[in-house]
C-alpha cells in the first residue's frame, strides 16, 4: 500500500431497511428492527469496522402514500435521525454522523443547538446534510398550504446556514474560563449576540452552547440543480450527488470545483461523493439473480408511484409497458429538477418502458447502480475517483444489514488493497478524517461582545 | 418492609453542574465536564443505582445575561436535552428519560417525532415536560419581536398538546403487518391522516413514525398559575411545582386533583411532585457548613440578578441590604406568575433583605429546601408524602455529582428501609412505574384512514 496516495471518502447512506423500494420484503431484511436501537448499533458498528468517514440517514417530514399504496406497501416510519445519532455516538468511537434536517421547516436555533450538541457528545463528528423540502405533503404538516416555490427554499437555505454558523461562532472557542476562584465562568467579550436581521429570519443570539469541536458540523448538501450548486459552493464542505455516467459526473465535478474560487476557496474544501447502489455478488450471475430478486418484489403501484414521485409527475394514467409519457418542460417542475432531468434522461436514453424505468431507479432512486463482484465493484469506484469524477462516494445498500455487510467484508479490503481506502481513521474528528481544515470564527478578533458588565 | 404501602415517586431533577447558581464554582463541582458524554452518563447511572422513576432536564432558548454578569459569573451552557436523553437511553435500562420542551417555539410534528423517536429507542422511557416560553431573549432568537402573552402561550400550548397526541396516535398500535409475503407493510385502515385545523396549527398527518410504546411519552407540566393547573388537569400526567410550606402544598394538590373529575380522570391518574432541593450533611452543623459555603460563593450581581429574573422585576437599582421594594400587580406580570408569588411572599413573610432572599432562592429557585441528614430529610419528604402534599418529588441536587450521590447514598435508603420507596424497578416503562395507564388510542375503532388503495 502506498502511505501517501490520494485516498477516497466513503460514507455509509442507511434507508431502512435498505434503499431498494421492496427491500422491507427481502427475507434478510430486518424489518421487524425498524425502530429497535439494536439494529441501528449493529449497522453503526459494521460501518465503523469498514472504516467508513460516516454514517449518513436522509430524512424527511411526511408519509407518502404513492398512489394510494405508499402506506400499505412501503416502509413510512423512521426515527428521528439527530435524535438517533445521539444515540449512536455512544456506541462509535471514529465514524462521522451525518443526518439530514431541513432548512425549510425548522428553526436555525434548535438545529444549530442540536448539531452542536451532537458534536460535543461526539467528540467532533456531527456532519449536516443540508436540504429543503419540496413536498406538498411536508408543507401540510406543519400549517402550510403549499410549499415553497424552489429559489425560495434555495433563498432561504443559504440565509439559514449563514445564521446557524454565527450562532455556532457566537461562543469563541477561548469564551470558557471555568475560573471557579475569581467567579469567572466565561469571558464576555468572547461570547457574541449575532443580531441577524435577513428576509427570512431574525434572531439575536447567542446560542446557548458553547462552539462545536468542529467548528461547525460538516457541512453537505444534495442539491446539483443551478441553485444547489452555487449554494453548495459558497457553502458546501460536502457533496452528495447521483450521476449514472461517468461523463455526466466529471462535468459536474469541474463544474462545481469551478465555483469555488470566487468564493476564496480551494478544491480540496469540497468533497464531491456520488451515491452508488452495489449490488455485490459472489461472481456476476450471483449478482444479477440478487438484482432480480430485489425487482420481483416491486409492486407494481409501488413502483409507479416512486417514479411519479422522482419525476414530480403523476404517471399511474398512462400504460406501464410502454414508454414515458411526454413530460413538462423543467420549468414547470417543482420539485427536485435534477432529478426529474436524470431520470427523463435515462428513460430516454435507454428507450425505457414505465416499468423497466421504474424497475432501474426503485433501488438507487436515480443514484448510480453497480452489479458484480467485489472486484469489479471496486474497479467501477476507482475509474470514477481516478479519472476526475468523485472524490469518494456514498454507499446505499441495497438491503440491510447484508448489504453492508457484504460491502465492509468484500469491497473494502479490495480498495484497502490498492491503497484507495485508508486501512485505520487517521483522524480524530469527521473533519479531520476528511481533511477538512477547521472554520475559522467569524467573530475572532471583533471586540463587539453582548455586554459584559455595564 | 410492607410490600403494598403507597410509595413515592422520585425524579432526578438535574441542572448541569448543579442547581445552586453558583454550584460551577464549587470545588467538587464537574464545571470542566459540562458538554461531555461522560458526565451525564456517570449522573444518569447513579440515579439508575437510586432507582429514581426518571431523571429530568430543564431547557430554555437563551442565553441569560443577567445584568450583564450572566455570561461572565453564571452557567449559560447546556446539551439540547432530547438530543441528550437519546444518548443516555443507551447507557441505561430502566430510568425514564424526561425533557423539558416548549410549544412556544416548536413545531408539534418534529416534537411527536422525536418524543416518539426516544420513546422507541429506550422501550418506553420517555417523558415531555411541556413549558411555555416566557422571555424575551427567547422571543428574539425566534424571528419574534416579542414573547406571547401568557393566556395565548396556554392556548398554543393546550392545542400544542392535543396535536401532538393525535400525531403518536395516528398508526394505530396494530398498525404494522410486516407481511413480506403478501406485500402489507401496514394495514392503511389503521394509519390516519389527523386533519387538524385549530387555531394555530393546522396539520394533516399521519406521523412518519408508528405509535410510542407507552402510547404517548408521559406527558408532565409545571405551570401553577391558574391557567396552569387547568390545562395540567386536561393533559398532564406528572406536575413538577414548587413549594415552601406544607400548607401550600396540600392546597395545591387538593385543587388539582380536585379539578380531574370534569375530564374524567381518577386522582391517581396525575402524580403531584414538588421540587426538593436537599443540602444533606453527616450532622445538622454540616448541612449548615454546606449550605453557608454555597451562599458565600454567590457574587452579589448575580444574586440580584437572579431574583430579578424569577420575578420577572429588575431588583438592581434598590439597595440590596434593604427589603423588597414594592412590586407591580400580579396582573401586570408577563412572565411566571406564580413563581412571582411565591418569591414575594416568602420575603414578606420572613422580613428578608433582598440579599437574604436571592441566597434564600439562589439554589432552589423558589422550590422547597431541605437541610439536615438524611433522616432529617427523610421525614420531612414523608411528612409531604403521608399529608397530602405529594405523591413524590423531583430532588434537585445543589451541585453535582456529588449532591447525587449522597441523596442515592444516604437518603434513599432511609427511605426504603421506611417502605417508603422501591428496592427494585417494578415496571419496564415509565408509565409503568409511575403506576401510569397507557392511553387509549384516539382512532381506536375508527374506520376513517389515510386512504388506502383508492
Amino acid at each position: 500500500m502506498t502511505v501517501h496516495k490520494r485516498q477516497m471518502n466513503l460514507g455509509a447512506f442507511f434507508m431502512i431497511p435498505g434503499h431498494h423500494v421492496a427491500a422491507w420484503r427481502h427475507p434478510e431484511s430486518n424489518s421487524e428492527e425498524l425502530l429497535s436501537f439494536d439494529l441501528y448499533r449493529k449497522l453503526a458498528e459494521t460501518a465503523e469496522r469498514g472504516k467508513f468517514d460516516m454514517i449518513f440517514f436522509a430524512d424527511g417530514y411526511a408519509v407518502h402514500d404513492r398512489n394510494g399504496v405508499g402506506i400499505e406497501q412501503t416502509v413510512n416510519i423512521r426515527p428521528d435521525p439527530l435524535t438517533l445519532l445521539s444515540a449512536l455516538s455512544v456506541v462509535t468511537k471514529n465514524i462521522g454522523l451525518v443526518a439530514t434536517a431541513s432548512t425549510t421547516y425548522n428553526e436555525p436555533f434548535h438545529l444549530a443547538r442540536k448539531f452542536a450538541t451532537i458534536d460535543h457528545l461526539s467528540k467532533g463528528r456531527a456532519g449536516w446534510n443540508v436540504v429543503t423540502s419540496s413536498s406538498e405533503a411536508e408543507a401540510l404538516n406543519f400549517s402550510k398550504d403549499q410549499h415553497l416555490a424552489h429559489q425560495s427554499r434555495y433563498e432561504r437555505a443559504e440565509e439559514f446556514v449563514e445564521v446557524a454558523k454565527k450562532l455556532w461562532d457566537s461562543w469563541e472557542d477561548e469564551a470558557l474560563l471555568l475560573d471557579k476562584k475569581n467567579a469567572k465562568f466565561a469571558d464576555p467579550a468572547r461570547v457574541h449576540t449575532i443580531n441577524h436581521k435577513g428576509e427570512w429570519f431574525s434572531i439575536k443570539g447567542p446560542l446557548n452552547i458553547s462552539r462545536p469541536v468542529q467548528g461547525y458540523p460538516v457541512i453537505i448538501q444534495a442539491g446539483s440543480s443551478e441553485s444547489g450548486k452555487e449554494l453548495a459552493a459558497k457553502t458546501a464542505e460536502v457533496i452528495f450527488t447521483a450521476w449514472q455516467t461517468l461523463g455526466e459526473a466529471q462535468h459536474f465535478y469541474q463544474d462545481v470545483k469551478g465555483r469555488l474560487s470566487k468564493y476564496g476557496r480551494t478544491e480540496e474544501s469540497l468533497k464531491i461523493m456520488p451515491g452508488v447502489f452495489p449490488v455485490i455478488g459472489l461472481n456476476e450471475k450471483d449478482a444479477k439473480e440478487k438484482k432480480r430478486y430485489l425487482m420481483d418484489l416491486i409492486p407494481e403501484q409501488v413502483g409507479v408511484g416512486l417514479l411519479s414521485s422522482l419525476i414530480s409527475y403523476d404517471l399511474s394514467p398512462f400504460p406501464v409497458d410502454k414508454p414515458l409519457p411526454d413530460l413538462p418542460d423543467l420549468e414547470n417542475i417543482n420539485g427536485a429538477k435534477t432529478r426529474f432531468q436524470l431520470v427523463k434522461a435515462l428513460g430516454e436514453r435507454e428507450n425505457l418502458t414505465i416499468r423497466q424505468l421504474y424497475q432501474r431507479v426503485a433501488g438507487a432512486r436515480g443514484h448510480r447502480e453497480i452489479n458484480g463482484t467485489a472486484i469489479q465493484i471496486a474497479d467501477h469506484l476507482q475509474e470514477w475517483f481516478e479519472q476526475g469524477g468523485a472524490d469518494g462516494f456514498n454507499i446505499m445498500p441495497p438491503y440491510l444489514p447484508d448489504g453492508l455487510d457484504d460491502f465492509v467484508n468484500l469491497v473494502i479490503p479490495e480498495l484497502q488493497n490498492r491503497g484507495l481506502f485508508r486501512e485505520e481513521y487517521t483522524g480524530s474528528t469527521l473533519r479531520e478524517n476528511l481533511g477538512l481544515r477547521r472554520p475559522n470564527n467569524l467573530f475572532s478578533g471583533v471586540s463587539q461582545s453582548t455586554g459584559g458588565r455595564k
